[in-house]
């Protein structure tokens, strides 16, 4: 065990004393409370624990959090009339539309219908396209303001808060998926890092991973990444929450990773605290804009 | 000299005769014929030139082109204007706006003006989005119809066409430009590579290149990769177009390349009549889209 960990639960609760000053100042000066709506329809128990997980991580933060649950029969015109409703509520500054939706429901067409300016969960085609067009950070960004998903965004708040750096570093991310894999390798990309993405596809994954200055794993498959996939001293940051026998465990193998790597987050307590933190920050941001263009 | 050439304009001219021949039942179809605006402020001198090219071609798939030249001292309403009225005008079925627009005008917020069904460049942030969020093909792809760019489209099509296959490839894309280097790596992605980018920040270049299968080459630098860069065998697709004492040549040093290369496209002839290839086909289904929707 010689891996230094990055502590998410100290991170996330050092940015808590810096969002809580940050989200009391701007309730002083506009006399606002930031506050997130979170729409589900059916009761998915995923859905149900994290929902709540939001309305006492925001409640923590001094922002306020709605939930609205349609049964799990609700039609998509429901829920898109719903979610029209929060859009045009000034209370409300940003919304979450909670996944899975009920089946026969078109997620896209209900993620359209949200207002790019409240989706702090970064989810809409026009946050995604903002983040695929911006230019490396540094110079004008050439696009408007955009939400970045939390997961991908707490990733990279943790390293940059362990004094990690980027630029010209050799990253692999491991998933492709829309919320993690691929905005986690746009937002490196920006950095400077050479980005390389893989996927189940991938031949020769292991020997790929073993490149990798910095490893990025968010693929959903426990502990499939084993610790001799890692270069001696890299920086391991794991993604995955899957539950072997009731027990929650990442993507890394973490006990053989922490032999081998420099840096590395632990499942749980990793990256999943900073998700929460990074989400509490969309919605202030949110609600900055909101008084801003008011 | 060993590689096959990836010939751009056999290619091409193939492609045409499929084009026209879709054009033309199309018409007979609908009574309509497929056209682009090319709009434009001032006298770039490359900008012209393109546009010739664009009405050209157009003309040549039995299509039409409209140009709508602004003065240089056009302001941003008077822009965005134009885009607006071309939005309306359903004789209108694609748009293409010329960059470098002049100074002072913010090129984000003309495009966000268009209309993203008839942005044929694929340069909206709804159809960079729907790209990023894509899923591969092959599954349900989760977004709305979109455009992609033409040019990385073209390189994609050029491959396709050459009986290359994507899955499980080791593809280094160097450059990370939104219109050619990022969306090429997502459309990449989509197709099952493992795609890694690259830029002028990358630690030893020449290295990460040497691994790639398939080479993708997009950073306006004349014959920046050389022949020792290549992998034995592998596939060498060059996006560059340099100008040096009068003649165009590539970001990559084509005889060099050629020796050690399995596939290569040339400069001029490789990539630049696809490009010109997959607009018309956008141009085309703009229109069908446009019928569809009427």
């Amino acid at each position: 065990m010689s891996a230094t960990i990055l502590d998410g639960r100290a991170t996330a609760r050092a940015m808590r004393r810096e969002i809580k000053k940050a989200v009391a100042k701007f309730k002083k000066g506009t006399g606002v409370t930031p506050t997130i709506a979170v729409v589900r329809a059916g009761e998915d128990p995923g859905s149900v624990w994290y929902a709540n997980a939001i309305k006492k991580t925001m409640a923590g933060h001094g922002m306020d959090s709605q939930l609205h649950v349609l049964p799990e029969t609700a039609t998509q015109e429901e829920l898109v009339a719903l979610v029209a409703r929060l859009n045009a509520d000034s209370n409300v500054h940003g919304i979450m539309i909670q996944e899975p939706m009920p089946k026969g429901i078109d997620e896209a067409e209900v993620k359209k219908a949200l207002s790019p300016d409240k989706d702090v969960d970064g989810v809409h085609e026009v946050n995604a396209g903002r983040l695929a067009l911006a230019a490396p950070t540094g110079r004008p960004a050439g696009v408007g303001p955009f939400f970045v998903p939390a997961t991908p965004a707490g990733g990279m708040e943790l390293m940059a808060r362990h004094g990690i750096e980027f630029e010209g570093k050799n990253v692999v991310v491991v998933g492709r998926s829309s919320i993690v894999g691929k905005p986690m390798a746009l937002l490196l990309m920006r950095e400077n890092a050479t980005v390389t993405v893989c996927h189940s596809r991938t031949d020769d994954l292991a020997g790929v991973c073993r490149q990798a200055d910095i490893l990025c794993v968010a693929v959903g498959r426990a502990e499939i990444v084993r610790g001799d996939w890692i270069k001696p001293g890299a920086v391991v940051v794991d993604f995955g929450v899957n539950d072997v026998d009731g027990k929650m465990v990442g993507d890394v193998a973490y006990e053989e990773a922490a032999e081998v790597a420099g840096m590395i987050t632990p499942v749980p307590g990793g990256t999943g605290p900073m998700t929460n933190a990074m989400l509490c920050l969309n919605v202030l941001e949110a609600a900055k804009r909101s008084v801003l263009s008011a």
